[in-house]
């Protein structure tokens, strides 16, 4: 048992797993490994969707009755891109000049390695722990999450549990370990634009319509004005246009159709609902903006779909949850943590529905890259803060 | 010989030739056949150039001492496209309800089909003419156009040939035999616009570039204000955007790349350098407005690559060639011609550097769609209007 308290073997034996999404690849029997003996009582429950890949999770608790605390996170990793261009095997482990080399490094094998740590010191030390601990663990972060913590939340749910604040382990902090806590995320929505329009030669224009003029009119008014300033927790939502796609190889042929997608990452001043009510607002004012020719005016003829399911945004309120976490920090690393709501989307979105959440892990810099690594001390370290973070929350 | 002067008996052997561009399939010499007996000497040459195929053209003269008229024209046919979709098989010049199908009906086997019968009749009539004929037949008109009339025209000029007038046998009437003639054409230019920006996460776009907004912005300064409205000869001259593609599929990635292409179709406003000086001057006007983030600017980083060779734009100023032609239709038809500029690029955009040139053939209505035909009395009107001019012209 007294391996699964030094983390850095922990990490080692995730690392080996060549769990590259949606692939258990063995990292999830090598978390119940580390578990099980530490009184862990453990699921793997496998969802699936039609034209997804089928996912296994895993959902294990050590039972008391005070408060449960959930540590959250995910196994699978992003592929290993060019293998050869790793300085060490990408499954390997290895460890050179005090950093231990391998995908999920940081994201995240090295912040779940940490906790199941921190918890077996914990454990050692408190027996008689009369709270609640568990792991929620998926294999689909890294791919559409469909197959994941969403679904895994509802089935835990409809059993029974609760929980009363939920810890997430990804890497949050940009610099060095304890730069930054998350305590919310902006939420995410797409949209395709399809603009149809008649096609034609370039040298019969008045036959043709192109929808390209169209179309700029109606981006154009996607990225001008901007859709607010900000807010006092979160940066001002930004909208990308990520791609303009047309096809058309012939110098001499006006196209007939084209389609052009974006992505919005947006702050707690938008609901989806509200979003998207802007966004066709706008949309429908620029299309009946266009004059086709001079006398003749035509809407521009367009639709908008909606891609995936939006991210909704999300801010944690649970003061007391984000100083007993900062302070934890602040004992081990002598700085207090900035408390960020920057980055990409995490699986906290879904969380966010069931309990307060945070999200603290290792150092983010060499994430989804070519030699992901994790500095050894900063095993350690996170290890204390875990540790600290779980007496002080049960205190 | 007298199957020369019969333009369905020479329009049904030339579309039996199957020869979709680049192919001679057996149009040349099948044309060759018809004028050998009329007189005239023969020749093929052959042109290339590196990364086209070699095409075939043909050469005919029938010499005399004074005026020289050249009939210019092409045997090459676009592909038939959806051979079941034909009522008639393509090249089968099956006769139906009066009017002939294949592919080259009108698109312009016809007009040479009519020009070697009316050169026949006029012959038969004329043994003792004193001026030249010559047809000017290339392979290389629905393809690229660099192995055809350009090459053709600088070959004849280096053997001394040159020529007093010409006449361009393509469909120019929209509607009815003696509509419109074309007494000069727009040119056309076209260019790519690549756009270069930084790849990143759409949740980190301050690390990252998107080339997009440039794109935008380019794009418009393009399309307004308009280039000019018009001239006395001349409709207005006339850009589209002919496609913009990024290919990224990725909703949370910020393309580091976006290229757009465009045509403009112009008038005598423009000479094609003037009008390449304004392209650049609108691009790097739009470059220089861009603001990158709040205080801070930096050029749209772009580059502009012409395309192809531009056509020149071109105009007839010999009236009295105009005047014979319009005149002969009239006299056969009782309706004048309209004096058109319209339309789209053809081959007497070389020949105009050579001689006066206009344009004058069949009804384009089904010119490169499935069914392409042409009505069995246009063949004999058409063949009438041609003799007549030539008579007028020698006269
Ligand atoms: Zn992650
Ligand atoms: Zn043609």
């Amino acid at each position: 048992m007294k391996s699964s308290t030094d983390p850095v073997q922990n990490l080692a034996k995730l690392i080996a797993c060549p769990s590259v999404t949606p692939a258990e690849g063995g990292a999830l029997s090598a978390l119940e490994a580390m578990l099980s003996p530490l009184g862990f009582s453990v699921e793997r429950p496998v969802f699936s969707e039609e034209g997804t890949p089928d996912v296994e999770n895993l959902y294990a608790r050590r039972s008391g009755n005070g408060l449960h605390l959930m540590f959250a996170g995910h196994t699978d990793v992003v592929p290993v891109g060019d293998e050869t261009a790793w300085s060490y095997p990408p499954f390997s482990a290895a460890i050179h000049n005090g950093e231990m080399y391998g995908r999920g490094a940081v994201d995240m094998k090295g912040g779940i390695a940490c906790f199941a740590a921190a918890v077996g010191r914990y454990i050692d030390k408190n027996r008689d722990l009369k709270g609640s601990i568990s792991f929620l663990i998926t294999g689909d972060e890294e791919g559409p999450s469909i197959n994941g913590s969403r679904k895994l939340l509802e089935w835990a749910k409809a059993k029974g549990e609760s929980w009363d604040a939920a810890i997430v382990g990804e890497p949050t902090n940009p610099g060095k370990l304890g730069d930054m806590i998350k305590i919310g995320r902006r939420g995410s929505l797409s949209g395709t634009i399809v603009v149809h329009g008649i096609q034609g030669h370039v040298a019969y224009p008045h036959l043709a319509d192109s929808p390209l003029p169209g179309m700029l009119m109606l981006l154009e008014s996607l990225l001008y004005p901007a859709l607010d300033n900000g807010t006092k927790d979160f940066q001002a939502s930004n909208l990308e246009v990520t791609t303009i796609d047309v096809g058309n190889p012939a110098l001499n042929v006006i196209p007939g159709k084209a389609t052009a997608t974006f992505n919005i990452r947006y702050n707690d001043t938008w609901s989806d609902e509200t979003l998207m009510a802007e966004i066709h607002n706008r949309l429908d004012k620029a299309a009946g903006r266009r004059k086709l020719r001079p006398g003749k005016r035509a809407p521009v003829n367009y639709e908008l779909i909606w891609r995936d399911r939006p991210s909704h945004v999300f801010l944690t309120h649970d003061n007391k949850l984000i100083e007993t976490l900062t302070s934890s920090i602040e004992s081990v690393t002598g700085e207090r943590p900035q408390l960020s709501t920057s980055g990409g989307t995490s699986d906290a979105r879904f969380i966010k529905d069931y309990c307060p959440v945070v999200e603290f892990g290792l150092v983010g810099k060499t994430m989804h890259m070519v030699d992901e690594r994790v500095a050894i001390a900063d095993l350690e370290t996170l290890t204390q803060i875990y540790e600290r973070f779980i007496a002080d929350f049960f205190a």
